[in-house]
């Protein structure tokens, strides 16, 4: 049972965010700028970023629903999701490029701690082509994350097991973005369970 | 030196914030409305919880300026400075509410992790009066300075040592809050240093 009372049928963040209208619009807005809005890097790319901080902060909401997102904008076949537990398991040995494992290694120090981050870390991404850009985006996803997944985590919000749940969420995600979702909403999947 | 290339004078969360013009209006709204709207707990309140969560994470700017800003709402003087000390090292025998000290303590696991946080901790908070919204919007400041004492410090970013730099930030956050403020402009007292 969640820690304080949400509305019915919404899963993980969606009763904190329906509970607080307030907060909502800037964490949606945030979200859509860092993981959804134009980039070099592509949102399948960020969203691995998100994927993998939230595995390593245990919260199994978001690295299911992001997860699943990253993996529809792969096309959403058998060999995306696996790619995406491969990278939450052993990203130095998943095919993805060097860039994003130097990426994601920055993104494994700071989920730690931001004092984790290295001269070296930071070096490896450039000798690999990371911009100032995609480094500062990547601290910053990263960093977010270890505030969604406490956020969903320290409410103790419902989590449902179901992988149908969160492909439909990764499909819905990857096709509308964060900004201008009704979050209020129940998942047709999530009520029918 | 910062792991990428900020303007010059700007401390802390500031360099970033310049960087990043698009990150910065979410991030400043959803700190506006956590901690300066209007709200039961006081601006003083949650700046307290703010400062706590960043001090748990070892984060120099982000402690020093919360805990000014809250030692500034409380009237600026010795014995609010020394209050937010007292919070900071052992917020159990700091003179606060019971209720607050339930609600650090909620804090104090947020910060740990989002399923560190019992029923137990939030069933204290209760029996001192705290209400949904306040639990709530605790875990979701805890969870939002896990975010930014990460992205102060995963890029590194400069931090002076100058007492009177964080008084003066205080005042001004005190007076002014987050939103509609111009972070790319040097704060006086950093660029006379």
């Amino acid at each position: 049972m969640a820690h304080i009372e949400f509305a019915e049928g919404l899963p993980g963040i969606r009763g904190p965010l329906a509970f607080s209208p307030a907060t909502t619009k800037p964490l949606g807005d945030l979200v859509e700028v860092l993981l959804n809005g134009p980039h070099t890097l592509t949102p399948a790319e960020r969203e691995m970023i998100a994927t993998y901080v939230s595995s390593q902060n245990d919260c199994y909401y978001c690295q299911s629903c992001h997860g699943s997102t990253a993996a529809q904008h792969l096309g959403g076949g058998a060999a995306a999701y696996k790619l995406i537990d491969q990278v939450k398991q052993d990203y130095e040995a998943a095919p993805v490029s060097d860039k994003m494992k130097a990426l994601l290694a920055i993104a494994g120090k700071v989920q730690k701690g931001g004092k984790h981050v290295t001269t070296d870390d930071v070096e490896r991404a450039r000798r690999h082509g990371a911009t100032d850009k995609e480094i500062h985006d990547t601290v910053l996803i990263a960093a977010a994350f270890c505030m969604f997944n406490r956020y969903v985590d320290g409410l103790a919000t419902w989590q449902p097991r179901d992988p149908d749940i969160y492909r439909e969420i990764g499909k819905q995600t990857a096709s509308l973005g964060y900004a201008r979702r009704d979050w209020k909403k129940p998942l047709a999947a999530a009520t029918t369970k």
